[in-house]
């Protein structure tokens, strides 16, 4: 997954109110806090990974998601805002491995910088550590959503490498593929949240968890697109990663269904940086990319009409500017 | 860690008795049930690892820990059982990954059949799942001990690849790495059981958590013995294949105390099954592996000295089975 420049969190935390900005802090401490616990060795990488930025958008979600609750709630919200970033940390830096990636946040990667093994390690420490981290304070059922979010991404991940440089991938198969590796954890922030304030059973959990789903969508197909456009000094990346990866993703399967040239293109040909960034052209001069930014806004919408009619208005607001910024990047 | 040939945990059931052997006969079944359940592509790879046997010696514990328990109080056993699995089989996973081992169980691994990437994914699958499995039975003191145990095993990890090919390792660094990389995981497993039967707090989580701890101890020293003795044809890898990685287990240790040769040799140079070979006859013949077995041995009655004298009869007789059970293969 690309990562891309910040969405405005402060803002996000602004409009969301102090109780957000106050919970977000502490996020953080805490990420930095575990970071610098886990050995001077480890520290280094899992500093490198988690404290060093990030757009924190998935914690964000959670304590937005959660709206007002007591303040003797409040450690468990953190803590379940830690365990999902400790998720996402986790596979970055797997993902990392599997793409051979060097940068990620404008940084060296854990594996070009400490090798493939330190990296799977550090992944797998950086699971198990949220697991803990959100058993200290979590019910079981929010054990299950994160466990199940974890799951998907796994398998997400599995999906595409049987995939790789498969041309025929359909859109449905796209979609599907996205909700696994990055909507699920989206899902998850969203429900995590919820659970905290509410306990089990509430009917916030089912919609909140639906709007967290189709931001995950729009945010993945824009960072889809974002790989076809760059800019590289901003996404961390060259533009066409994923075709030399053999990622295939929504503006070539849309491209290919308009260009003749790139339907007729085998992806294991892809090979140099210089060739994927004349499909990166072909691709864009094809509409796709507009028609994919679109499919991004619709989940956008999507996003907003799922959410429950009760919410106040400074949750709902934050929550429609979360769902706007993850298409914004960039526009 | 070797894969070596199942203790007779059907005789360690028997002694433990016909409840422990039906839970242990449903372990085995939802075990191959989340490996048929998990797609056509992964099932293929997580059926060879989960469900193509192994010893099950972590379950076992779970169940032997608990002791006697409601029925209702079955099915949470169950679980806990099947998730200490699931890690241990998503540590397996990743370990041949980082030791590129083409053989496990008389297999080939995931990693040489479909890839190390294919292989990475698998392993975090069988890791959420198993805190899927935990949460949908579990308290949060369970989980909480799976996710540290998780945790220690990666921190295990990383510290082996940090002390690779280093010949100044000492026996405290070696024990400590043990116990995270393996005894953690076999603590956990008694943990869990005795919270399962007795929720938090009771004595015997403490004193089985400390057995388990020894236990875990005596079966990596053992371990690391067969890595030097073999034989290949009954651990499923040829002799010395931990030389061949770097590293430096106690029968290495012991040996450089004895043998000038082995004092002297720099373990970078050992880069041929046949060198491996030659070293592993230096070890056994400067008497460190019989030194080893001595430690392991000393780690069984440790182990057994920990059993809480209020232990029923059969149930402190299959802990003690087990115990001697790590040692005695290929004695």
């Amino acid at each position: 997954m690309t990562e891309v420049e910040p969405l405005d969190v402060g803002a996000l935390a602004d409009v969301a109110g102090p109780r957000v900005r106050g919970l977000l802090a502490r996020v953080e401490e805490r990420l930095l806090e575990l970071s610098s616990s886990a050995g001077p060795v480890l520290g280094r990488y899992a500093r490198g990974t988690i404290a060093a930025g990030g757009k924190r958008l998935r914690p964000l979600l959670v304590l937005i998601a959660a709206g007002p609750t007591e303040p003797d709630a409040d450690a468990g919200l953190v803590r379940a805002a830690v365990a999902v970033e400790l998720v996402h940390g986790a596979t970055l830096v797997h993902d990392d491995v599997l793409d051979a990636a060097t940068l990620r946040r404008g940084q060296p990667t854990v594996a070009a910088a400490a090798g493939r093994d330190v990296a799977l390690a550090t992944g797998d420490l950086l699971f198990a550590r949220a697991f803990a981290e959100l058993s200290g304070g979590g019910s079981a059922a929010q054990v299950k959503v994160l466990s199940e979010a974890s799951s998907a991404l796994a398998r997400g991940e599995l999906m595409q490498r049987h995939d790789a440089f498969d041309p025929t991938v359909t859109v449905e198969r796209y979609l599907a593929r996205c909700e696994l590796k990055t909507a699920r954890l989206f899902e998850a922030a969203c429900a995590l949240g919820a659970l905290a304030a509410n306990g089990d059973g509430d009917g916030d959990v089912a919609a909140l968890t639906a709007f967290g789903r189709s931001v995950g969508l729009a945010f993945q197909i824009l960072d889809d697109v974002l790989d076809v456009t760059g800019p590289a000094e901003r996404t961390g990346k060259r533009p066409g990663t994923d075709l030399l990866d053999g990622t295939v993703t929504l503006p070539f399967i849309l491209a290919r269904e308009r260009d003749p040239q790139l339907a007729a293109l085998d992806p294991r040909t892809i090979t140099t940086p210089e060739r994927a960034a004349e499909i990166c052209a072909l691709i864009a001069a094809s509409g796709a990319l507009q028609r994919s930014r679109e499919r991004a806004l619709e989940q956008v919408e999507a996003a907003k009409s799922r959410l429950p009619d009760r919410l106040d208005g400074g949750r709902r607001h934050a929550l429609e500017l979360v769902a706007d910024g993850v298409v914004s990047r960039y526009a």
